[in-house]
């Protein structure tokens, strides 16, 4: 049956009596195999010699400086899955999603960060564009990014995700596509910004405040309900992320982020923040962002995203060489804090083991979940389940399923499943 | 004079009896004093109303999707500071530092990161490149890429610091230049790749082995020596940085990383790791990277880099417009481990306040630090200082360079001064 590397207690992953497991000290005294399979092979003195009679990189002297460095030309081939539901008709409405199948860690280079536009990205000069903070409030005020910029900042490693990520696996055929096609609209960042509540304490918050509308400048004006405890929170005018200013896809110059709730929701290109008594329900919260259910209604403000992981590494459209050991890699999040537990399993759910996991101490962050994996070169289910500090567990696909009417689009944070094949193709399986 | 808002503990930046001081609380009180300053401004409703009008970039449908996306063209300014010492004969040779003055945040953006090299950058083919570890082991072993890959991950934040940044400031006049073009030969960056003591042990490191060599596939084949404790603790073959593979300026396709060491030791462009009973003394560490001495001698392999900070906002070549409230912000790091305080001082160092911390959980790594200051409209000298966990204290410039011979250009972590004048104009001083 399928081998599943014990990954254990992060700090000490050995499970010496797991059947058909095989510990870590086992991994590395097969090392060998692990040589004459794949990955490294042992050499014989000549063959080294060879190796290192040099490259022709290695007799030309190399390339200049650049003031702004971008990939090597061997990687330009690592670019966001684009959707565009409209085609040409409306070339930015739609999404970019992160190749999460070719990314490692927890920081999603910014090039790389999924983009979800309804009318395209807005070319902003910063110069001009102003942020005004009304409604019931004692003083309205408006901001220039220079004014913000000089008030006191706060950074954060936070992962945005779509509530419409993972839609593309809810369609009756499972697509055969990279996973960051299927489930990239996530991405995390460390962002630097002024905490909301600080400008809303200047511009003196009415008691009767209990929502805020958020607005962006894009042509679209994409509009949300905020609740003010958010606001009050952990909420943050953001301006820098990973350490540059925001890129004009992640809302260029100032947006808001709202940490662990729905993408959309974190306003891009913010033009103004109003204090209201009651949400004004916008076409954003009203025609979309809202969840039928089986009943024939509908959940509205469902802001939080739900517990979740995703194998990145292997996944579908990948193949295995070869039998032998590979390190399992994937991602997890959970809008409610931090991520407990991440278990694998290779045998579509029998049995699961715990991985080893990166990034957990960090409450609404992507962690980083690791497990070595023997494949014995037979059929394989490869599965993930995340839990949070709340204890709410990733539901099974079938489980989510039943919570909704058959077209809700939204919070999809079921289950994902990856098969092997005896031939060691990977594929995106609803199991 | 000077005011100086306490940072004070993290967790309570309050400090209601500081002389001359003002609190956070304070500072939110004189909102209004910071809006009919630079920052905002109160607005009366029909300048609301025109703020709220619209742009142009509001009315016209936004630009399509990026596969891989750039900063918006009102950034682009921002590059790093390139230095060519041998200017075209050799455009490869010298430093490319990254601009920390408009930097924020611990997370250094892969195109912005600072970029050391001795012949240039070579365009490696990760298809023909081979990692070979041999010398004093059991079984020399050849790594493809591809290899590599399957291997045990870990990652980790961690910053790179070249052990020649900050010399620009031994020169007997300080230079009126951005923070970045004398102190930014530092970055930080999430890493993610495979433990150096993994492949050792499979290669079966020999008992005699104290030392390896590292030499990187540039037309230099940059070379040096590494302890073997060094090696089998926290040593990285790196392959990811910030989540996409290695940038060509920092290694592509894998370099070697000793977090907290001199930025040469991560050789980049790895090409063999060789298990040697003594250093190798290459030419790399016996023509430079010593460190002279006043007495005639040198130092060598002086392999961790000291704690240090730097203030990057204000500082110098910008100015302050007004008199009014300020974050004063920078980064401090060390070699040695975590980053314990940082104070901040207004007055040349009479009087010293501490900074709020953030990342200070990670040894090894940048942390922000931030304190609010009201700028009075005098003449101020403004100074960081930071101690790390060790105990360790930055040292006064005058205390660093009587450590040292006058042409010593190595491990400069000497206290940064950048004074104010009364017209707000902030300057590189030595203090």
């Amino acid at each position: 049956m399928k081998h599943l590397l014990q990954g254990g207690d992060p700090a000490d992953r050995t499970l010496e009596d797991r059947p058909g497991g095989l510990t870590r000290r086992a991994f590395l005294k097969h090392g060998a195999a692990l040589s004459s399979g794949a990955a490294a092979m042992g050499i014989a003195q000549g063959a080294g010699a060879q190796a290192l009679a040099g490259e022709p990189w290695e007799r030309v002297y190399g390339a200049g400086f650049r003031g702004y460095g971008e990939p090597s030309r061997f990687e330009q081939p690592v670019q966001r899955h684009i959707g565009r539901p409209y085609g040409d008709l409306a070339p930015g409405s739609g999404a970019a999603l992160a190749p999460i199948e070719r990314l490692e860690g927890i920081i999603t280079p910014s090039s790389l960060h999924n983009d979800r536009s309804h009318s395209g990205t807005p070319d902003i000069d910063p110069a001009r564009h102003r942020l005004v903070v009304h409604g019931l409030v004692s003083q309205p005020l408006v901001f220039s990014v220079d004014a913000l910029l000089r008030y006191p900042m706060t950074s954060r490693i936070y992962f945005l995700e779509c509530s419409g990520n993972s839609n593309r696996n809810l369609v009756p055929q499972a697509a055969q596509v990279p996973a960051g096609a299927i489930h990239g609209n996530i991405a995390c960042s460390e962002w630097t910004g002024v905490p909301l509540r600080v400008l809303l304490e200047e511009a003196g918050l009415q008691p009767q405040a209990k929502w805020l509308l958020a607005e962006g400048a894009d042509s679209a004006h994409m509009s949300r309900s905020v609740p003010i405890e958010k606001a009050l929170d952990d909420a943050m005018i953001a301006l820098y992320q990973n350490g540059e200013r925001l890129r004009p896809e992640q809302g260029y110059p100032v947006r808001l982020l709202l940490p662990g709730w729905e993408g959309n929701m974190s306003v891009k290109w913010l033009r103004r923040i109003k204090a209201t008594e009651e949400p004004t329900y916008t076409k954003d919260e009203t025609s979309k962002y809202t969840d039928p259910l089986p009943d024939g209604r509908a959940m509205q403000f469902t802001f939080e995203m739900g517990v979740k992981s995703v194998i990145t590494k292997p996944s579908s459209t990948m193949t295995l060489p070869r039998p032998g050991f590979y390190e399992i890699s994937g991602i997890a999040w959970s809008g409610a804090g931090r991520i407990r537990r991440v278990e694998v399993s290779a045998d579509g759910g029998k049995t699961w083991a715990n991985a080893a996991l990166y990034g957990e101490e960090r409450p609404k962050a992507l962690v980083r979940f690791r497990l070595p994996w023997e494949w014995t070169g037979q059929a394989a289910i490869l599965q993930s389940r995340a839990t949070d500090e709340k204890g709410t567990v990733q539901p099974l696909r079938r489980d989510w399923l039943a919570r909704y009417a058959p077209d809700n689009r939204f919070h999809n944070n079921s289950i994902v499943s990856w098969s092997v094949d005896a031939d060691g193709s990977v594929k995106n399986v609803y199991a």
